[in-house]
């Protein structure tokens, strides 16, 4: 049985309900979309009575699926103003898919600001007071909550970034280990999550892995790609996603120094195959899972000279915008930035692109890690600035009075510049989350299912990047549907092997058109919901058109203004 | 012959071409935001390259109907991010009007900042540089304008606040003494001015009066309307829009403190009777024109103890938001930053409003003047908290992490609550303007045009409410067109002498249909471009629904959401 888990938070009640059947050949951003499309007005203020916090773990989660431990949160953005979902690792995921739980919807707020947590068992709910995690970073707050429930829960929680009201603050989920450091990070969910009064939730107890209907199918399916997976992304598994850096760096589209440049000087002391050697070095884990059974393992523990642990994962989005976006070269650095965004539950994309047009303000200067510790001191401390930071990069940079400001509907790009990566570039300007590479990252080598797109396994230039771009923005909600990790690579193959998983899964018989008809369904549910709620502008900021991006002089020409995407 | 004079900051070219001919029936706001309508993309970025500032007087403006001194100047809005025109009277409307320009359309911008003034004559237009009056304050630049070219021309001056990028900044514009305390205030249009490279435009030159087709018949008109306004307007000759205090005080809807009371205990010491009684004491005017010829002269001089000038005019706006809205009961420190205001160029209803979140946030305490003081001197030399305010009502509030913010669409409203005056609520809450009473405040008294609003004489409660806000909205756009101040007062009865005025002046046969319908047709290419601009929430903030005004204990309970303005 698959339960819908209602908390309304004015009235203080916890329900379970079953799941509507329509809700159920859905997961992750599938229901979390679709249930904000359904209840949520578009013209609600992101803080106020009408937004709701949607939990929701990927159709796969719980079950033996490779890399199926993505856990979607959704709710209309502080941040775009328009449909957000964010997804991470971590153990919650498949926690709840084994428990049955296909959404955990947070409606309502509760009066005077009170915060509560959410203890979910599985068969009951409640909301309880603990007041001794209130304010406290991720780190200690989650050793409390294990030290008192035990070292076998599931904790999302919501750190102090946003209990001060930043609208860039993040949700963190406990990876394997206990520790908040998987990040649902984009689109200031941790601040709509507060805002209702609720701090954290807990999961406890457990349930039997999910059992497909066609269990032989099924299996044998999962075993192929287990073994595919452990042999193709070996150079994921080696130096996690910070293997990009070189990759992008030598493109010309590696964001440096608020965007001025696509190539850093220092990128080989940033890269990942730097990364890997310092930590193998020093004793940490140069490879880890951000969940139990994942054949890839792109995740890492890096730890200091002394071989305590610092931050994990330290991923290429995060080393780009705290490294080469603010001219700093120094990989210590960039982790203690990391450490810091992840305790205090502060997106760190958002929090680089803040840093990055504060620098060139004048604000701080590029390359000062003493200042940015600084910064970091007064974002924690609720200084004016510091919470001005905390408002994210678009307010800061219009209140600095930069114009080099690299925003999409409100949230910051990652750090792929879209002059070098246009797909990508494509994807900031049209998705319906904003400026998101997650909603469709166009990198060299990903192409689209349409067969034109085929032959671009290049996919660099201008040719078929609307296409491509479009194609991978499906499939990557299909993933986000799915609760699968995209860092398996969406592509025509894993959307036809998707439906022959589904079909095995629920019983139906999914082709792979099928499955790519339900990312275009909940895509278009988004697009619909942000229409109504006025958030239509598909442009990129105005440099990236005007301003040439050295080393290679490429500006960004392709016109996503009047792009109807998937409506026809 | 009319023309349109086109500057084109880009090229640094101007030129006057004639007017085309479906916009010779049309001034004001009916120009600007024609030009908008057809020349801005709904999309751009406001200060980017694509936004244009338009300047356009009234139809009337340079003739001798009464009151039609107004010169409306549109954009895009950085605040509201839609469609804005605001208005002010001064001498440039009817001299521009005497000159037979129809509209001055600034486009493009410059490069590298380089900052312009242009200077205009009866055939000649051309940008200058005058380096002397950058980052100066308006009364001092002006002054400096005045010697140099003379005691007769008229000036339109963005202020030290819009070279600082403060989207809360004015254009101000000069009366009949050379004082730029004039102010086309509400949605950032400074900012936009400055962001093509434009400081100042000087007006020099003039024409003869324009001359109607119909002679006596407008004579007459003129004559009759001009004799009614001096004889029903005497309150406002004797008190200015101040003499509003006591009037929306007693109804329980004067903002106070940040909007948590509709009643201020210290009422009567910042109220008309007060202020025109202290002014008189000290030997300044309570009764002043903002231009020649006016028989209203709501207009006032406020001087200080030893009688020197310290502001023109006091307005009730002013008065309500820096006075019962922060708190303050001292007219003298109202006064004072009402200069601050006018000199630097900045909003005083946004300015204020964002006091009051400030204040609410506990930045500074309400009714403490020497902190506002001080406050003021922060956002002239731009410290982080200086600028952050020059940002606005709304984006300091979020970033003070302040529930109650009095903004509609990014725009601070009047000091009108919207719980009292609700039919000023629904303006507020629907107009293309954003939060706007001039765009059609529903004054107790005011109806509309329709009959079934004309025996809701009071116009109190909620009957009604919407229908007198559109009739209201139309009427006002009407006067707008026609370059009239809004204190003629919006009635029936008005848009029947326009449409005869009309009438004689162009030679058409205009009956009060007509003008309405003039009136929904700008308002419908205002509402289209905001919709295409995504600006389409016609909310008003959460608190004025679910927040019970003291004393009355009113909330705001209109449904404005679906409302489908004039479109039918």
């Amino acid at each position: 049985m698959s339960f819908f888990l209602r908390i309304n938070m004015t009235e203080k009640k916890t329900s379970y309900v079953c799941a509507p059947k329509e809700y159920i050949a859905l997961g992750g951003r599938g229901i979390t979309s679709k249930l904000i499309h359904e209840e949520v007005p578009p013209d609600c203020e992101p803080l106020g009575l009408y937004n709701k916090i949607i939990i929701a773990p990927g159709l796969f989660s719980g079950s033996k699926v490779p890399c199926s431990c993505r856990l979607s949160i959704g709710a209309k953005s502080p941040l775009t103003g328009g449909i957000k979902e964010s997804n991470a690792g971590g153990t919650a995921a498949q926690r709840l898919g084994r428990l049955g739980i296909k959404a955990i919807i947070i409606e309502g707020k509760t009066k005077n600001k009170e915060m509560y947590v959410l203890r979910v068992g599985s068969s009951k709910a409640e909301l309880i007071r603990e007041p001794d995690i209130l304010g406290k970073d991720n780190y200690e707050a989650c050793e409390i909550i294990l030290k008192k429930y035990g070292k076998d829960v599931s904790v999302i929680i919501a750190g102090p970034a946003a209990e001060m009201g930043y609208p860039n603050s993040t949700i963190a989920l406990t990876d394997a280990e206990g520790i908040p450091a998987r990040q649902c990070a984009r689109g200031g969910l941790g601040n709509v999550m507060v805002s209702r009064g609720l701090k954290a939730i807990i999961i406890e107890g457990d349930g039997k892995s999910i059992e497909p209907i066609d269990k032989n199918s099924f299996k044998m399916i999962n075993f192929d790609w287990t073994k595919e997976l452990i042999k193709t992304k070996k150079a994921l598994t080696d130096y996690g996603t910070a293997v990009l850096v070189n990759l992008i760096n030598n493109l010309g589209g590696l964001a440096t120094r608020n965007y001025t440049s696509g190539s850093f000087e220092n990128a080989d002391k940033i890269c990942g195959e730097s990364l890997a050697t310092l930590i193998k070095k020093r004793g940490g884990h140069p490879t880890h899972g951000c969940h139990k059974g994942c054949p890839i393992r792109c995740s890492n523990i890096y730890v200091d000279e002394t071989g305590k642990n610092i931050t994990s994962s330290l991923e290429f989005e995060t080393i780009a915008l705290m490294g080469s976006n603010l001219g700093i070269s120094d990989l210590d650095v960039i982790a203690q930035i990391d450490r810091f965004c992840d305790d205090f539950g502060m997106d760190t994309i958002e929090l680089g692109g803040t840093l990055g047009v504060a620098m060139e303000a004048g604000i701080i200067n590029f390359g000062n890690a003493s200042n940015v510790f600084n910064l970091l001191a007064q974002i924690r401390h609720g200084t004016i600035l510091g919470r001005l930071l905390g408002q994210g990069t678009e307010i800061s940079g219009k209140t600095f009075g930069v114009e080099r400001i690299p925003t999409v509907k409100g949230q910051c790009i990652a750090a792929y510049d879209p002059r070098a990566l246009k797909g990508t570039g494509v994807t900031y300007a049209t998705s319906p989350m904003g400026g998101d590479h997650t909603a469709g990252n166009c990198l060299p080598g990903r192409v689209g299912y349409r067969e034109e797109t085929q032959d671009k396994l290049g996919n660099i230039g201008d040719m078929y990047q609307v296409e491509i771009s479009e194609d991978l923005q499906v499939m990557t909600t299909v993933f986000d549907v799915m609760g699968l990790c995209i860092l398996i690579g969406p592509s025509d193959e894993t959307m036809h092997k998707i439906g022959k998983l589904i079909s095995a899964f629920i019983g139906v018989n999914h082709t792979k058109e099928d499955v790519i008809n339900l990312g275009k369904e909940i895509l278009n549910l988004e697009f619909d919901f942000n229409q109504k709620a006025g958030i239509i502008n598909n442009n990129l900021p105005e440099f990236f058109y005007t301003e040439p991006l050295p080393p290679t002089g490429s500006s960004f020409s392709i016109d996503t203004k009047n792009l109807k995407l998937f409506r026809s």
